[in-house]
């Protein structure tokens, strides 16, 4: 079964109490919003997510999308559903309030995200993509393309979408040959085929806009050559209503090994009117700003799976009888115990927690400096800020997503024979998460940004903030006289000591040879993530513990929260000396194979 | 696309080469054969593999199974490939010739199950589970029931099935329902139903052999009151034909979330006639005859999946053009590199390689010893080669499925978003892979089975083989000056080290409190499984040096062996520290969470 109800109080905790102390909270733009308003935000989201789009989540995978007659049908009851988000203002929860957005926080608003994603991964592309794309147009657009189309996309009127791949070119846009030709009133006229296109069709929305790389006539070969045109599905009248077709099409629907009632388009442009987004030449930098938005997002994705899989797997093993506990019966009235008597189960059940607690603290870290990139007045704060965003990125997208596939497979071995049994409905976990660690730049693509652009950048200057605040916390923690907080600081002082000689290792090979960083990236970023994860654990087991000893009224969650921690550094952050041992043997190894011997 | 070659020339490695220097060669059951036979048989199951089975793999997956007023229908083109299967002797392969079978060791055996698990894993359980169960009737059953069953099962003629889960019982099989009422003629009529039942029903063969679980009426509760019995599709007329049905019928076919060509039954039995095999009582015993025999095979099942993922991954990674190498363009000539240029990308398919590698090695010691338990003459030869059998079952079952699933996974990752589509045909490998961890008792419990069981049995005397092999070979290499195998040896000699602590540890430890070994148990198995491959590793690396300071014709071959046996040491051996790291740690936090904060 699939078992959810959203984690509010662990979403309170992130939110109100784990970085209370941080540099980014109390930005003249929220201070009108209260933490009331927060908490009855996350409950009515709560409430959306577990009873309007939970219940489409197995049906929509058993179902999927169809393509007829050139209009692609979603799953049976996503359009109520979506009508219901869109009226219930969700898609514009942290939109701009000058295009209709209510102007909330993203650190608020991916903890609303994850909701949406552990209760349906797939109907979280729909508005996903919108936001992503509106993110584009407003960064890059001109006035008038931004009057003509943000306030039908914020308010989840039109949806959007991010054209970029072709089928022989995903990572390497260079070689894409879609084209734009300039006509004489400004527009462009679009031709080519995409492939992968999320939300490219479907029935939820009366347009969508789509926001295309393509060449001009006269491009240089390459990225340089590229330009980002915004191509709607209908072109508007003069009163912005949809009107006329735009030449473009649906040349089929992929079919993927899960996200099925997400809508992944072979799309068709021919002669389609689009206008330019950004300067000529520029439209991976225009396409960035979406993507960047995208990936944080792709990480909260994860984030999502890992949890409604931890609760279903938690679920199964309260309710499944089998053997009896090594210590001796836990429930002689019944034939046999729960399975979560069994040490090895737990292990299980408690990695998926423990990565999902881990991931919902990191990823409120990089939203609250979403927030402060976006909004803090001091320029050195938004800089620092913007620095913390572009190191995070790609380990939030990485991270969460291998963590959340590794979660998935937890939670369908917890099952034994039914997790591998399709209307069990958990299997479809690990077949949903599987694409996270793929699109949006694959996550080895994401290790080799974290590596050959972000650890480099400005003489290592995004590196600063994450770097000081881990040093800054095992500073105030030394001596610390409590025996389990002084255990984890010496756990995360070790795997932060190998995540800084691996950095001064990798920093130092890489400048010489760029495929030393190339051959470490993947190790070096799961070594920064479990940093990063040890950093928020021992942040929280120490406002835990004082908690505790404060006689908070609600011990149990600080008692849990320590539990967690306690089990991620025992059992977890140990993977940080093999990723840091194999980092240290350099790329001889990995390279040494001669080509014709694979 | 699906790729597969049978790896012939390392299968002739593990064969010929890499243990030639073990005790349990030169068995007097196998003096008629040579190498030659040998070669000639991998190169006749080669073709048979890819030419006949490897076509039916996607397809088979896309059609799947279906169920037909009654009958199960397995997908096009799998009857004909069963007949030229079963016609060509395969099934036969290892069997008792006094049955009809061709007598070949299973260290041949093993070579060949591993072809026909990379080529179509579907395929593989009709065939497999019949080999199972004819090790189950030989060793336990009446001579009469084994005259009329083996020699038409060991032929293929008919097929065998292993009936033991319930809805409410896997695992636990003491909970079992299942009736078995003894009658006047010394039969039995058996009622119930199981589900999971691998080839329960298809067109294979015309009868299907049951081995079903169940109670006597008199049985006591627990495992102690489950026997065996075998029962017939189609009970057999006096010629010995199948003539009369049984009361065996399909209540209906699993829905899987991979290995769609093989028919999961639920089965129902009406007052079925059966006979005992084995003693009333003895059940467990007797199907835990063919449940070894199966977990050894399911460890070749990853092993095949591994193979033939990795493949897959390296064709698209050699002819996928996309972006440029990180040290200069090395395809100048192309529009861009084929990704096999980028280290992110060769980590994966190099670990997909070492795993292969190391799997093929350690399943060939364990095939060995499976030879040398039922053949050596010498009884402390013989008794050697079960301790390290039983011992090794349940390191061959977890770890190497656990590694086909990361391999798999690789493998859909190097093919980037084409992995996730399903024309690709290899986001299939990690659908049918996953279902190997759970199978024949999930990993969890084999890693249970090898410190509950096999550790403490007999005063350790089970592990002794193991150590003994792994501490002769550190022994052998001290102070050898080649600095390659220097350094190999001594990342076995500290892994060996903390194998061998973790031993004492849980050893101690779990005397006390077995909840101990449990929480330890799957980081334990992953221990030695990673001793136990490096073991081959450095053994397989010395081998190849000494060949190539000869002046080896086949100095390519003893190339790439080095580079992967040194891949392995540098980027994968380092997980032997995380987990002894973590086994330290003990079952604290494992078991701190309170039941009602999950």
């Amino acid at each position: 079964m699939q078992v959810y109800t959203a984690p509010l109080r662990d979403m309170r905790f992130v939110l109100h109490e784990l970085f209370a102390d941080d540099q980014f909270a109390n930005l003249p733009a929220f201070e009108e919003f209260t933490p009331d308003l927060f908490d009855a935000v996350l409950e009515e989201a709560a409430k959306m997510a577990q009873d309007i789009l939970l219940p489409l989540n197995a049906s929509g995978d058993a179902e999927g999308c169809r393509l007829e007659n050139g209009v692609v049908r979603t799953p049976a009851g996503f359009k109520a559903a979506y009508d219901s988000f869109r009226d219930g203002g969700w898609a514009a929860l942290a939109s701009d309030p000058s295009w209709g957005g209510q102007g909330l926080p993203e650190s608020l608003n991916k903890l609303v995200e994850e909701m949406i994603c552990s209760a349906n991964l797939s109907f979280s592309l729909y508005p996903g993509l919108t936001h992503g794309a509106t993110t584009a147009i407003e960064g890059h657009a001109s006035e008038d393309l931004k009057r003509a189309y943000l306030p039908k996309m914020v308010s989840g009127e039109w949806s959007g979408t991010m054209c970029l791949t072709e089928s022989h070119c995903g990572t390497d846009l260079g070689l894409l040959r879609t084209k734009a030709v300039p006509q004489a009133d400004g527009s462009y006229k679009v031709s080519g085929a995409k492939i992968f296109i999320s939300s490219g069709d479907h029935d939820l929305t009366n347009n969508v806009v789509h926001l295309v790389l393509a060449r001009l006539p006269d491009a240089p070969a390459g990225v340089r050559g590229i330009s980002l045109f915004l191509v709607p599905k209908y072109l508007p009248n003069d009163a912005g209503e949809p009107a006329s077709a735009n030449g473009v099409s649906v040349a089929g629907l992929e079919h993927k090994m899960g996200l099925k009632a997400s809508a992944t388009c072979q799309m068709v442009f021919e002669d389609s009117t689009g206008w330019i987004v950004g300067e000529p030449g520029k439209g991976l930098a225009a396409m960035f700003t979406m993507m960047n938005t995208e990936r944080v997002s792709v990480g909260i994705q994860g984030l999502g799976i890992n949890e409604i899989a931890y609760q279903s797997a938690v679920a199964y093993a309260k309710d499944r009888l089998q053997g009896r506990a090594l210590s001796g019966p836990a429930r002689p009235d019944l034939p046999a115990d729960p399975i979560i008597v069994h040490p090895d189960v737990r292990r299980s059940l408690m990695t998926m927690r423990a990565y999902a607690e881990g991931c919902r603290m990191l990823g409120q870290w990089a939203a609250r400096a979403l927030d402060a990139e976006k909004h803090a007045a001091d320029p050195e704060v938004k800089q620092r800020a913007a620095d913390f965003v572009a190191l995070v990125t790609p380990v939030v997208k990485a991270l969460f997503t291998d963590l959340a596939f590794e979660a998935a497979n937890h939670g369908v071995q917890v099952h034994g024979g039914h997790g591998y049994i399709r209307e069990t409905g958990v299997e479809q976990f690990v077949r949903d998460a599987r694409i996270c660690q793929i699109y949006e730049g694959t996550n080895g693509v994401q290790a080799l940004d974290l590596v050959g652009r972000k650890m480099p950048a400005h003489m290592g200057r995004q590196m600063r903030p994450f770097f000081h605040a881990v040093s800054n916390l095992c500073e105030s923690m030394a001596g610390v006289p409590d025996k389990a907080l002084a255990g984890m600081t010496a756990g995360l002082q070790q795997a932060f000591g190998a995540l800084q000689l691996s950095t001064a290792t990798i920093a130092q090979k890489g400048m010489k040879d760029a495929e030393e960083a190339g051959a470490a990236a993947t190790d070096y970023l799961r070594l920064m993530g479990l940093v990063g994860m040890g950093y928020c654990f021992l942040k929280a087991a120490k406002i835990a513990t004082d908690r505790l000893a404060e006689g908070s009224e609600d011990a149990g969650f600080y008692r849990a929260k320590l539990a967690t921690a306690g089990f991620f550094f025992d059992r977890l952050l140990p993977q940080a000396t093999a990723a840091f041992l194999a980092i240290k043997t350099g790329k001889r190894s990995t390279m040494a194979l001669e080509l014709d011997a694979f």
